[in-house]
């Protein structure tokens, strides 16, 4: 199957139908700190929540109304992740949709139910909304809504993000140019099963709900689901897709000849995003594809992985260049997969470096080197134990790292 | 019960019937990197190995000959590990141990049996031994040995450690002074399951073997394994005890009414050393004991302060004296165990900061910053979902810890 992707500008607006807004409300202090995405015509919404126990309150609030699979906006604020605040943040989760419904009553041209607005937060743990600037802040955006802010939508999401992360495309779907657009933010706790992350995924197909729901959670595991910067889980993140069908299209679905188009699509938005979340990766200076192949099974391929990924020691030794291939290894042995230091090879960027756990001998310390010291790399472990294959990206640590972290609130 | 322990000079040395040495045998470039510990009479032995599936050549060598449980000396290089070389590494490992046996026949004015001297290695992956700087090592530890060089010792183990570790302690017991001391090396690769550790304990008691293997597995549950700095376990962790009985004390076991008094002894020269181990970290400014009380059950338990300790969000917020607490219940939240946050309170320095999940109104961010400004401080996490409690002592990370750790190799 050969699916044609074509790339076009307009950001998480590109799809036909949405409008967006990113405003200043003065959470941050100087940066864009609000955002609303909204659809002219009610859509049809899909969603992926974080694993952690501890739940920021859009979670428990979005996972609710969700229900009703019908959205008309989200609203999101960066600075405050209104978790760990006590029953208030509930209540400040709950205010922040029914204000903006109201808002959204004239840029809208029509009523909007408080329970298809989607709120989501992302910032300090622990901190109380500052519900005066979250209302000034949607009034601003409610006041902006425009299907040209796709930039300042994109923007007003970040916090220690040193980019935004946008990506549109097109497709032939259902008849029709079907567009589909995303945005991210990302940056620290990043690890599999999602992160400090949040990321927004518009479309004008029609799509039924039930497929909407199974193709976001495939695309989110192959995507967002294998990225990890510092091995910490946060307690927000979130990822939407709204398919508001605009376009006009035949409404999609597994049934439709062009669902594997579609669902390609989708794939291709959230792993796009997701390698930008990587390479933004606070203090990240290197991007890093690590696979484990030939393991037992999927569950030792991924502890296999995410050991290495995960590995401090691994991650600086990338940071500096240093062509200590052992802490690979180690890790791999620790991480629980089953594995056999004499049958384990590792490749870098497609040489073999490692031969039946030593050093290959026509591969010198300055080969590794020359290796690390690439912006991109890929390593591959091949356990010899199994036929499963497993993959995440990830990035290098470096003291520019424990700078941010280490004044994060102050 | 109250036991008396008297704290003594003369390092690892202090109990009877022990000599050692410590030289440079130029595997560093510099420092210290080679020692031998030996008894004057064969002595018993039990020990304790890393968990990790890749292993050093020693570990393998040492685990097959220590089913005699029987011990004439350790001899140890820092600087170059022997693992992941191939075949050659098991043979140096080997010829080590036989060219040590050898030049103690001499010193120890007996014949030694190669089986009988463990040998241990430590420092960077994948290299091969510099087995010709090893056996001058040996040759220069083997003429110099004596009681008097437990400083010289302690210093040839280390590898990034900054400051030596050694404790020595008397007790009564078995009817006599009984005297208890150890060395240990930490830095880097530290986590619960042993580390790139090594640590030996020498007494003059006597000791039934089976014994001796109990108190020590016990001794490392409540020390070595409960200490983590960077959450990557090493490959070539060991822990030796040696017991020659030259106190002349009765033959202790759990059948002795002093057998409590000598496991808490050595229970307390474990523990002093992990410590020491922590507050050496690489990089670390912080010592920080973290308890979960209340788990559901122990694993739960550990899984709940292994996930704060290792949590690099957490670290470099103790390093910047942060106040982000959340950052710590947002760890508990991915870390497997059960908890909800509503129920949820943490304590700091005995103070209660989080109370039902969030921040409890007596207590300001001034107040967190001031309690991470110490040099050391403990977290407990009541968890309110059983009765299990675990204990993890660790450290911060910090700029200094990328640093060291980049460039390790080069």
């Amino acid at each position: 199957m050969k699916i044609y992707i074509k790339q076009i500008k307009g950001g998480i607006t590109a799809p036909k139908g949405f409008v967006s807004a990113g405003v200043h409300a003065g959470i941050k202090k100087s940066r864009l700190d609000m955002a609303i995405l909204a659809s002219a015509k009610p859509a049809v919404i899909a969603g992926v929540f974080t694993s952690n126990k501890v739940q920021g309150e859009h979670v428990k609030y979005c996972r609710r109304i969700i229900k009703s699979g019908v959205a008309n906006a989200v609203v999101i604020n960066s600075g405050c992740a209104n978790a760990c605040v006590g029953p208030q943040g509930a209540k400040d989760a709950l205010e922040m949709a029914s204000v903006s419904a109201e808002a959204l009553t004239l840029p809208l041209g029509r009523k909007v139910p408080a329970n298809t607005v989607y709120v989501c937060s992302t910032g300090t743990i622990g901190i109380k909304m500052p519900m005066d600037k979250i209302r000034k802040g949607i009034d601003l955006c409610a006041k902006s809504l425009s299907p040209a802010n796709g930039d300042l939508t994109a923007k007003a999401i970040m916090t220690t993000d040193t980019k935004d992360k946008q990506v549109s495309i097109e497709i032939k779907a259902g008849g029709v140019n079907v567009r589909i657009a995303g945005i991210a933010k990302g940056a620290g706790m990043i690890e599999p099963n999602m992160a400090t992350m949040l990321s927004f995924i518009t479309t004008d197909a029609n799509v039924s709900r039930s497929a909407l729901d199974a193709c976001l959670k495939e695309a989110v595991a192959e995507s967002f689901n294998r990225i990890s910067i510092d091995g910490d889980q946060s307690c927000n993140d979130t990822v939407f897709i709204l398919a508001n069908g605009a376009s006009g299209s035949q409404t999609l679905s597994s049934a439709h000849k062009d669902w594997p188009v579609f669902v390609y699509a989708v794939k291709y938005v959230s792993l796009v995003l997701a390698k930008m979340i990587v390479t933004d990766g606070e203090g990240a200076t290197k991007f890093v594809t690590v696979t484990a192949k030939n393991a037992r099974n999927v569950q030792e391929a991924k502890k296999a992985v995410r050991a290495v990924a995960n590995s401090l020691l691994v991650k600086t030794s990338w940071f500096g260049c240093d062509p200590n291939w052992g802490r690979i290894i180690d890790a791999v042995g620790y991480s629980g997969a089953s594995m056999v230091t004499e049958k384990t090879d590792i490749y870098f960027d497609g040489r073999r470096v490692v031969k039946n756990g030593c050093r290959a001998a026509d591969v010198s310390l300055e080969d590794i080197e020359k290796v690390y010291r690439q912006r991109s790399f890929e390593i591959v472990i091949d356990l010899k134990c199994g036929k499963a294959t497993e993959t995440v990206y990830t990035c290098d640590c470096s003291q520019e790292y424990v700078r941010i972290n280490s004044e994060y609130m102050t």
